[in-house]
This record gives structure tokens, C-alpha cells and sequence, in this order.
């Protein structure tokens, strides 16, 4: 299982990722799904991936050696990608060639083709912008009315996303939300789990801000469990009880 | 869609069910998803139902007319089940015999055989209990571990529940952390919707000391998400923000 969240808020955009791995509950491992793939002062991308380890691994190794576009003789990459609508464009093609090697192989062991990406970021005068991407190959934009996406383990995580983030929400404030949302998710599902892996890049820099991996046992992020525990018992400790009784 | 959840804790059971129905997005209704089955001082018994209507009531209607024995002649219905075990097999073999029926033609028109129960009350001398009975008719048990169960669209509200509720907690504090994890539920999913059933029984009573609907608008609810909703921006106003910055 995985869960990644990409918040995009006025000031920046926020990418959060998982790292672990299972085939089935009794191997279960550490990868990094969410990779950077940055030039400062030029562009600076985050792609996550959930799904299948193995077609999500094809897809990134495509999309770093390039994909040969017959017409033009240029081997596209995401590193050379020209706008961060043709880089989801890339990506979703990427999916496609994976699925035409693989499709037919995985349902002849009952496996379904289930990839999906989130891609954010922003390149040269282009805008920041954050996309997901299906095992389809197509893709939806993220936009301000509802300032965030989700790939993976979604439900857990997202009420706290939808009470607190808006397009308004501090870049920072955002990060913490976000984190937030992973701690939920861990909390329920087994098949989430540490250390996290976290992009922040503020709109118009050009560079990642922020590219860090939270360890297990990180003091902020335990703090910010613990906080957050008390805090939700606090809250339902000072509502009152029903004063439902029976209408006789 | 539907959610219902129930909590089985020292002081007694709670049950709480939605009454939203739909085929496809655009035929909306409410049914009654919580059944309440009652002798006063004899036995009080809810069951709550998700998954296809036609199923579930299919389910009920053969559970209140009965089924025949052939071995006794009897016709068992929930209200003769001699104890909570023997209820929760009759519902399984209900749900069997309407498998029987409509499994087949279901598929035929590619709709799977999709429905689950919750099974909650207490019968003579027997002990407070609380069932999931599952589409295979097989079923589990509530036990103090996890002192809740849940059916239908279970994950936005299953974190309030890990987090707060335990065997210890007050019996309408535990109707409040239902509420509050219908509250999640309904915030994130549209088909699951206003009025909410409600079924209060504390234990070794053998009678409903709360059997009540909550229709929109209704005050204390209302006030309840408003509060949820506020501590929940407060909680998270209180953590202070990420103070992580790159390694360089």
C-alpha cells in the first residue's frame, strides 16, 4: 500500500510520500516513491507514485532514459520536458508503453495494471502546477477550489485535508497538515508506514526548499502525533454528551 | 453507499445507521438502514444492513416472517432466536437463501452479491453482543480489543474510532464518537447522508433506552459538527510549524 498528498497553495506546493512496500502482509519493505528531479534555477518537478512497484519503476527509469518521439528523433525526458503539461503528458505515455509490455502478463496472474502519479512542480516561466496521473494515461490538474490531491490509501487522510486546507493556507501550515494526514493514515492502515519523504518548493524559486526524509522517531513529527492525539481527545472530551432521550 | 458503526463498551451498545440509498449518482432516497427488534425485559436486538437494498430487505423480511425448519417444523425468526449466536446464524442463512435466489441474476446484469450486517443486542440471560455477518453468511464478534465494528463506507470514519474509543468509555460518550465518525463520513462521501438512526442499550436493561432518528437541522447535532469542525482547526492551530530545512 501507499499514501502520497501533494498540496498546492498560493505560496507553493507541498509533496508527501510514504516509503513502504508490500507483496502481500508478509514482505514488506522500504522504497522511495517520491522523486526529485530538479535544476535549480530552471526547473524543479516531484513525481509520486502508488501502485504496482514494479510499473511505477518502469515508468520513472522511462521517463529518466527518455521515450524516442519518432517524429522529432529527441529522446523525451522529464528533465528536458518543456512545459509541466507536456511532462504529465510524458508520463501518461510512459504508462502506456509499461502497460503495453506488462498488461497482458500481470492479468495472467490475476494482477491488475494499478499504477498512479502525482506530479507537481514548475518549469522556467511555466506555472507551478500539480497533477495526477491514471494507469490510463490520462491526467487531471489540480486547481484552487480543491487545493490538494491523493494517490493510494486516500479515505483515512483526507477529512483533515478537506476541514483545513485551502488555496489561503501557509506553505508551512500546509507541510503540517499534510503530515497530519499521513499520521491518520499510518494510524489505520498497516500497509502506510515510515519514514516519510517530503517536497517543498515555493512558487517561482525554481529550486526545492525543501527535500527531506522524516526518520521514524524524528522529534517534531512524534511531537506532532502526540500533539495531535491529545488535541482530538480533547476536542470530543469538551462536547457535550446527546441529550437524546426517548419520546414516549 | 451507507455507513453504519456500532460500540460495544462495559455499559452497554450503541448503533448508528444512515438512511441514504442510491443507484448511480442520480437516484438518491432514504431508506431505513436500522432495525429494531424488541421485547421489553425479554430481548432488544438492532440490525443494520449496507450493501444492495434489495438484498438487505430481501434479508429482514424473511428474518421477520421466518424460516422454515424442516428438522423442528419451527419457523425461526430473529424474535425466537434463543440467543444473540443463533440470530447472528439465522441472518447468515438468510442472507444464503436470498443469495440463492438473485446471486445469478445480479451477475447477469454485472452487480455483484454485495451485502453486510451489523448485529447488536441482548437476549433473557444471555450476554450483550454485537455481530458483522458478512455476504458468505460467516460472521465475527466484538470483542474489548476493538470494541467497535463498522460496515459499508468504513475509512473517514475509522480513525475518531481507533483514536478515542475504548471498553471503558461512558455509553454516550460513545454515542458522541459515533456521531462524530458519521460527522468524517458524511463530510467526505455524499452517499452517505442525513437522518441518522440512532439505537442506545445498556447492558443486561432488555429494552432500547434510545431508539431515535435525527433529522437535519437537529440542534445538538448540528452544534456537534460545529464544535468538531472548530477544535479540529484549533488542534491544528496548536502545532507548531515544520521547522525542517535542508541539509546542504
Amino acid at each position: 500500500m501507499t499514501y502520497c498528498c501533494g498540496l498546492l497553495v498560493r505560496d507553493g506546493l507541498v509533496m508527501i510520500a510514504d516509503t513502504r512496500t508490500n507483496a502481500g502482509l508478509d514482505n514488506v519493505s522500504t522504497f522511495r516513491k517520491l522523486h526529485v528531479f530538479e535544476r535549480p534555477g530552471e526547473r524543479v518537478m516531484g513525481l509520486a507514485s502508488a501502485g504496482n512497484l514494479s510499473i511505477s519503476q518502469a515508468v520513472v527509469s522511462l521517463l529518466a532514459e527518455g521515450i524516442e518521439n519518432f517524429d522529432t528523433g529527441e529522446r523525451e525526458t522529464l528533465l528536458s520536458a518543456p512545459t509541466m503539461f507536456q511532462g504529465a503528458q510524458r508520463i501518461g505515455k510512459a504508462i502506456r508503453m509499461v502497460h503495453a509490455l506488462y498488461a497482458a502478463g500481470l492479468e495472467e496472474s490475476k494482477l491488475s495494471f494499478d499504477v498512479s502519479f502525482l506530479f507537481g512542480g514548475q518549469i522556467a516561466d511555466g506555472k507551478l502546477e500539480l497533477y495526477m496521473i491514471y494507469a490510463a494515461g490520462n491526467s487531471i490538474m489540480c486547481t484552487r477550489d480543491t487545493p490538494y490531491l491523493q494517490i493510494g490509501e486516500h479515505k483515512y487522510g483526507k477529512p483533515i485535508l478537506d476541514r483545513s486546507c485551502t488555496f489561503e493556507t501557509d506553505l508551512y501550515d500546509g507541510l503540517k497538515i499534510g503530515l497530519i494526514s499521513m499520521d491518520s493514515t499510518m494510524r489505520s492502515n498497516l500497509g502506510v508506514g515510515m519514514p516519510l519523504d517530503v517536497l517543498v518548493v515555493r512558487r517561482d524559486s525554481l529550486h526545492a526548499e525543501l527535500n527531506y526524509r522524516i526518520e521514524p522517531g524524528e522529534p517534531y513529527f512524534h511531537d506532532l502525533r502526540e500533539r495531535w492525539s491529545a488535541a482530538l481527545r480533547a476536542a470530543h472530551n469538551a462536547i457535550p454528551r446527546p441529550p437524546y432521550r426517548m419520546q414516549k
